[in-house]
């Protein structure tokens, strides 16, 4: 019995990195949030590699993950296969600080799916201690909001982008800038 | 020797609880940036009772919290009694992941006063996993906000209040609605 709180998530909608495998076998990474209401998990999941890898073959890992650089790069483009290691011949990311695989239910929609997640098996391999940082709270809102540009190539989210992107060069250490530098990088290419 | 990295502080603005007392012993709480800057820690201080403490006491504890009703609290409110300890004399708040109490040294400006911080006796209490939530995240840029607000009372804080807080009520858990709710009638008042 996998105990879901030991693990930072509670009611609300966790941001987690979700690694799933086609049936060829090619990984896939890309950030989901991960729904509890009611004590049931589940995702709401648009039409995309990682469901369809999940219609392909119904396993997906919830990674947790604190790394800006991850986040961003997951959420614009391919992880690095060096990022990736293979439990049981599932993908999961080394730098996680704790995973957790689920058996996957999905209730297929047009554009976006419900998917219905039951625990198989986690791991917790880090446990740490970190303030509260507005630079590293802003990248992934930026991200968020870049993975809507990419789609629409609306302005509006361009300037959520850069309004983040003030907090980010105040507030954030090395690593959130990167983040920004590969977010715009990502953007413009 | 203090390792500042160990707390997760690194280059950038980490957002903590400042604790400190007031000549006549009473404690106080409020949300400063912790900055630092080619490895050197400091905090830029408006006029304020953390200040004015700092002056007649030159010492401050940076408290690295995880409780979003804490931070709102702390931001716009008194702390209750019963969630300070006091450590040789010193206050500290009980549910801190972790605490560094510095010597201050401040070079006094005409609003806001840079107070540079050395390492004096540390703790860390507890370690966590915790996948990213933009529901606690909002909370926190809403209270900076909130901040602003009841001291500016211009409208452009409250709509920004406003728009974190349908993040908040949409990805936030439990304890991040009741900040927020806190929040509105914290500012109403």
């Amino acid at each position: 019995m996998i105990d879901i709180e030991e693990f930072g998530i509670y009611e609300g909608i966790s941001e987690v990195i979700f690694t799933t495998i086609s049936h060829k076998g090619i990984p896939n990474a890309a950030p989901i949030g991960l729904h509890m209401k009611n004590g049931k998990l589940f995702a709401r999941i648009y039409n995309s590699k990682t469901l369809d890898n999940i219609l392909s073959n119904p396993v997906a890992c919830a990674n947790i993950v604190d790394d800006p650089v991850l986040f961003v790069r997951s959420a614009l483009s391919d992880i690095e296969p060096g990022k990736i290691e293979f439990i049981e011949g599932f993908p999961v990311l080394k730098e996680a600080m704790g995973w957790i695989i689920f058996d996957c239910r999905c209730q297929k929609g047009e554009n976006i799916s419900v998917v219905d997640l039951s625990t198989i098996k986690s791991k917790i391999s880090r446990r740490t201690i970190k303030p509260i940082n507005r630079g590293f709270n802003s990248v992934i809102e930026a991200a968020i909001h870049a993975t809507r540009y990419v789609v629409f190539k609306e302005q509006k989210y361009l300037e959520h982008i850069d309004y983040y992107n003030i907090i980010v060069q105040k507030c954030g250490g090395r690593r959130e800038k990167e983040a920004m530098k590969l977010l715009y990088d990502l953007i413009r290419s």
